[in-house]
This record gives structure tokens, C-alpha cells and sequence, in this order.
């Protein structure tokens, strides 16, 4: 079989299936969801025996228990993934809004009308549950989709596949709504991400590398999520036990996610005071500590942060620690050395409160919040595709509107143009 | 000079630019626009001189006459740039508004402020009018742009940018607010298009050549309009009179313009009285008709159209014409041979209009209106950067909001996430 041509096929049949999806109800592509939970349900042992088999392989090629774990549905997360579906089919419609009607000199009303894109193109890692996760949130925005996941992960996402299928077709709903990937070939992501005839966005799910080989040879729009070096500012003046509970919140509540802070600015006013409080907390979590000269005089234990620990997304029990002179410096570092995802300022002064929310130029600017509230459920959305760090069509937590697009509506009664 | 150097260095500038211009009050770029619009006022002599030196070269190379008058800059055209800069100044602010402000269960409050992207690129072909219209709407929208003119039109455009130079130097904005691409060197272009650290989007303006070529190599995202292939669908029952006027402003009221109509479908049952009353001002007015077989059967001056013409942007006084069975036959059509830009239906039907705004995947869907009425101005937009033909980011005419996005502001009292 021709890895290209496959590919082609699949995303011809999208096409199709998108444009019976984007006239679909909402109670038909809700009623798709809860078919296709039932079908996950009665088929618990197929798709168990499946991901064994997965497992089987990953352990035999010598995976790490991380990526086996990742790997790995027990019942557990089969139910997850089924209170996922209805979840998501419990969520108001994303689509057929019409809204902002207003009538110009010229007699016409124009409005805008949401619409789903179409075929949403998404390529992930080693997690089977994404299969249902990524299924059913382009289903519920009426919109196509080719899957594309990790190749060992290839028999768990084969069986979801036919649970999606049997689901789809339960539900009078085009088969082709919903495609996985069935060969491991590489030549399948190059494909999909250049037929752009075919494909109106791609979403990666997954590692750095990942994402930065899918935007260097996309020839279709991406929404990406690419790193996180978050940062927290403890103000002059502010709170000092706010101060604590968030960094200790924004450092520790999980070290291996996106919007956990990297980097701890404080101001020179309170910085022995608040690295006296939090140091030892720090210390206490075997968090290591590389801090500025400041830092290092006023922590023994710290170590020497170099210029590489400023831009450094850890991602472990690590944190840089840089003492400055005031708002204006803080938000100089986070703009020159952040990546733009979430970063929060510790104050009570109203002013440094305003000119931080403008100034730092970050999808997600807090105040007196931890930077681990950056998330589309903790944002109201209601699920999230993933989190952009791009500023083009969706910023921040993307939820199901970063699915949809808005079309004109123009509404005459016999107008021309003079 | 290493062309790859010299954009780098310009894309840096940009950047720093951005920073600042993001920071500026919204008195302080209209400003900006009205000091741009009093060196453009006083320097009428270079800027003409400069055009008759790009005219001369032009001229000596052999353009055709279409391409001179495209870069001819009379005192009109000059007025027009002036004219352009107060309209502009004159727009509400686009960027600052924070709304959307909703209180979470975990008593974080947030919300959505609109922002600058930071810096747009900008590459366009021989009109340099085209150098005031993008600057103004990047200033005002707090962007920093980098423009690349036609290498035809660089005198004209030289003369330009130093009277932009000087505007933001009398009002007090950084000079590489706006940055012109001093070399004809066309690798100055691909280094634009794929210089993702400094630059935040690209919008190319011209041919469609221009635009394949840009999208396929660009490294950045492109908000692009391709072509326009417009219809209009006369509906069983329409009001004739209401459909003549309708197709005739649509095809012949410009015949070059990407929302002009190129395709006209006729219901069945009206077809002979709506040819017997459209046909003769199609053929006054010396357009060309290349009908289906019932058609050509209908309108004996008629041309047989071949599968081609249902795709063609004809850009010129030549109609296809099709007669369908009935509204689902129409959008069939559209959505297949269409470019998805606008489409219109003449119709007293409320189930076919219904049908027709949500079925057809268009960015502009119209009914009893002229497809003409595609457009930022008579959208209401007050400006428009061009019109996108794609779906992600900004669909149909884009105006300032296009040069914006938004970024999540999250306000709480020492919220941590458990």
C-alpha cells in the first residue's frame, strides 16, 4: 500500500464526512458521543487485550515505566474515557450561533454565523485515551478527523477505532467522521500535514520535538502548544504567605506540566524575608534551588543559576531564582526569557497590578493567582484541545471555539452595490 | 550586504518596536497618523519625483499600461494616503478592550484583554498607496510591520517610508515602527516568511501567484485570500426583477474584484423568464455567456461551458451560467466547484434561505443581496487589511480586529489550585 495514496483516501472520505458533520444537530452528534461510550463499554476486553499486546511490545523494546504507564488503560482509565464522552456530549452546542446582526448604511444586515473548520488533523504520542479525548471533541464541533497516534500505542488505538466506528454507525453518522491511522509508516504524518486540499488545521498533542518537526513542514495551519517557562513575581509589598502558598502551588502541585513555574522573581525590598519563608518549604520538597548571586548569598543551599537557567523549561523538582529591583525588571525577564504561556504577579499595589496585565505579553497574565490555574477547565471552557502558545486564531487554554470558525451572513432584500 | 543579515537585523528592530508600540496610548499613534499625514502633505514633490523615476524605469521596461497606471502616484492618489491616515485616526482603538470577565468555582475571576500580534509582515505588488494603507492600519493596531513592496514601485516606495520615518520620529514612536525593505533582492521575501522569531504574521497582497508562493514557503502563519469564485443561485419563486438586479451588479459592476460573480445558477423552473430577462443586459453590456446545455438551448448566443468554467475566476466580462434543479443542486455546486469566498441566493423562500446561509461553506453567504457587498467598508469594519479566504484566525473581510489577538487575564486573592 502506498502511504501517500492511503492517506489521500482518508482525507478525501473527511472531506465528505465534514460536510454531512457540519449540518448534523446537536442532539445527533451528542446521541454519536453516547453511542460510542456504549460501545467502549461493552468492549472493555477486546480493547484491554489490545493495549496488553502494546504493552507487550513496549516492554520488549525496553519503553521506561513512565512511557509504559503513559501507555497503559487499566478500567480505570477506560471509564475516564467513557466520562469523557459524556462529558463532552453534556456541553452546549460550540456551532450555528449567529450573533453581532447589524444593519449598515446600505440597507444590509451582516452577522456572523459559527461554523465548524472542517477536517482537523491531529497527531499524538503514546496515550490511547487521546484517541476518545480528540474524537469527541471534533465531533461535538462537528468536524472531521484523522488520527494520528504513537506507533506503540498502534493496537489499543486500533481497537478504540472500531468502538468509534461501531459508535458512528449506531448513531447514523458517517463512518469517515472519525479515521485512525493505521499504519505506523513516518511518511503517514508528512502526508497528513501537507494536504492542505484536504485538511483545514492540525493539532500536535505531544513533545517539543514533535512540535517543532510538524510546524517546520506543516503547509497547513497549526495550533500548537510549545513550552512553558512560567513565572512568578512576588512584588514589593505583597502578601508574603499569598505569596509562599502560590509560588509553593505554582512549583510543586505537579513538576511535568506546561504552566508549573520555572522561575521565582522577587523583589530586592522583600527578598530575604520571602526567601526565608519559602526556602525552607523549597527545601523541604527537595526542590533545587539555581539562583542569581543575590539568590546565592541569601541561600546557602542554592546553587549557581547560569544564563541557560533563565530560559530552562525543567519540568522537574528544579527552580531558577532571580532577586530584581522592581516590576519593570521582572517584566523585562519574562519578556525576554519566558515563553509566553502564564506568568503571575504576587502584589497589592494597584498600579504595578495594571501595568503588569498590559505589559507582559503572555497568552495567560494573572494576579495574585498560581500560574497552575492556566487550564481549560479551570477557565470555564468545558474542555480543552490543548493550550496555544501561538497568538494566530486561538491563545491560552483552547477549547472547543478553537475548533470553529465564524462565516459572514449577510441578510438583503434586493440590495446592490452602487 | 548579506540580504539574510539585513532582514534579520530588521526583524530585531521590529521586534524591540513592538514592544513599545504596544505600550502606547491610543492618542499617541493617532498622533503618529497625522504626523505621517503632514510629511506626506509637505513632501508631494519628492514623492511625485520619485514616482516618475519608478514610471520612467517601468515604462523603459515594457509593463503594460494597467501596471503603470497601478503605480502611478497623481496628486489624487497622494490625497487618497492622506485622506486614508485621518480615516484610520479616526477608528476606535481596536486593542485594550478586556471583557468576557467570568468568576470560576475556584473564585478566580477571568477574562479576555485584546492585544497587538506584534509584528506583521506585509508584501505586496506595484501600488505604493498600498505602503500608507498597511502602515496605518498596523499603527493604529499597536503592531510593528516590516513592508516589502513591488521592485517596481521602490523609489515611490522609498519616498514613502521616509515621510513615515519622520511622522513617528515627530511623534515620538520608535522609527522601525515601520520598517521598508530597502533591497529588490528577492530573497529579502523568503527571509520575511520564515523569520518566526521575530515575526508574528504574514499578509500577502497581490496576484495569486504571490500568494501560492508565500504559502507554500512561508514558516509563519499567513492571513491569505486566494481567489474568488462567486455565485449567485436564483431560487424557484424569486422576485425576477429583484434577481436581474442582483446578477447584473454582481458580474458587471467591476469585473475585476475577487467578490464579483462568476457562476450564475438558475432554478429550473423560472429559468427561461430569467434568461429572457437577464440575457439581453448581459449582452448589452458585452458579456460573454457560457451556459450548460440548457442554457445554450435557452440563449442562442450562449457558449458551451466546459467542466473548467465552473472553477474559473474569470476576472473579466464572462459569465458561466447553470441552470439547476433546485436549491440542493445549487449548493452542491457551490460548495464543489466554488473557492469558498461568497455566494448569494435570490429567494422569497424562508426554508431555502435557511438551508442556503448554513449549507454553503463560504466566508461570506448572502441572500438577496449582491455578492459585491463582500468587504470590509460595507461590513462596517471601518478598514479592511484584505479579505481571508481561509478559516482559522479570520475569515471573509479582515479588518483591524485581524491585526489583534486576545490574551487571558486571570485575577484572583491568592488562589492556589488543588
Amino acid at each position: 500500500m502506498d502511504v501517500s495514496d492511503y492517506m489521500l483516501g482518508l482525507g478525501q472520505q473527511a472531506k465528505q464526512a465534514a460536510r454531512i458533520l457540519a449540518l448534523s444537530t446537536l442532539s445527533q452528534r451528542n446521541f454519536a458521543l453516547l453511542c460510542i461510550a456504549k460501545r467502549i463499554d461493552q468492549q472493555r476486553d477486546l480493547i484491554q487485550a489490545a493495549n496488553t499486546e502494546d504493552l507487550g511490545a513496549a516492554k520488549a523494546q525496553g519503553l521506561d515505566d513512565a512511557m509504559c504507564d503513559r501507555l497503559a488503560l487499566n478500567a480505570d482509565r477506560i471509564n475516564g474515557m467513557i466520562d469523557n464522552l459524556k462529558q463532552v456530549a453534556s456541553l452546549p452546542d460550540p456551532i450555528g450561533a449567529t450573533d453581532q446582526i447589524r444593519t449598515m448604511p446600505s440597507g444590509i444586515r451582516v452577522g456572523k454565523m459559527r461554523v465548524p473548520l472542517g477536517v482537523v488533523g491531529i497527531i499524538y504520542e503514546s496515550r490511547p485515551n487521546v484517541t476518545v479525548e480528540a474524537s469527541s471533541l471534533c465531533i461535538k464541533s462537528g468536524n472531521a478527523t484523522i488520527l494520528r497516534g504513537g506507533s506503540e500505542s498502534i493496537h489499543s488505538n486500533g481497537a478504540i477505532a472500531r468502538c468509534i466506528e461501531a459508535g458512528l454507525i449506531d448513531a447514523g453518522m458517517p463512518e469517515a467522521a472519525v479515521q485512525v491511522v493505521s499504519t505506523t509508516d513516518r511518511a503517514a504524518v508528512g502526508a497528513l500535514i501537507t494536504m492542505d486540499k484536504f485538511v483545514d488545521v492540525i493539532v500536535p498533542r505531544g513533545g517539543k520535538g514533535l512540535i517543532e518537526r510538524i510546524t517546520a513542514e506543516a503547509r497547513i495551519p497549526v495550533i500548537k502548544h510549545l513550552d512553558g517557562v512560567c513565572h512568578v513575581f512576588i512584588d514589593e509589598g505583597a502578601d508574603l504567605l499569598m505569596a509562599k502558598a502560590i509560588a509553593i502551588n505554582a512549583k510543586t502541585h505537579r513538576y511535568g506540566t506546561c504552566n508549573t513555574m520555572e522561575t521565582l522573581l522577587i523583589d530586592q525590598s522583600l527578598a530575604a524575608e520571602a526567601l526565608a519563608l519559602i526556602g525552607p518549604d523549597l527545601n523541604a520538597k527537595m526542590v533545587e534551588v539555581r539562583g542569581c548571586p543575590e539568590t546565592c548569598r541569601m541561600l546557602d543551599w542554592a546553587q549557581a543559576a547560569t544564563e541557560d537557567d533563565w530560559y530552562a523549561e525543567y519540568l522537574a523538582p528544579i527552580l531558577a531564582v532571580r532577586i530584581v529591583s522592581g516590576v519593570d525588571e521582572a517584566i523585562d525577564h519574562i519578556n525576554t526569557y519566558g515563553s509566553h504561556h502564564t506568568d503571575a504577579i504576587v502584589t497589592n499595589n494597584h498600579a504595578h497590578t495594571e501595568q503588569f496585565m498590559r505589559e507582559v505579553d503572555s497568552s495567560s497574565v494573572m494576579v495574585n493567582a498560581s500560574t497552575r490555574f492556566a487550564d481549560g477547565f479551570e477557565y470555564g471552557l468545558g474542555a480543552e484541545i490543548g493550550i496555544s502558545t501561538d497568538k494566530i486564531h486561538a491563545r491560552g487554554p483552547v477549547g472547543l471555539e478553537g475548533l470553529t470558525s465564524q462565516k459572514y451572513v449577510v441578510f438583503g432584500t434586493g440590495q446592490v452595490r452602487s
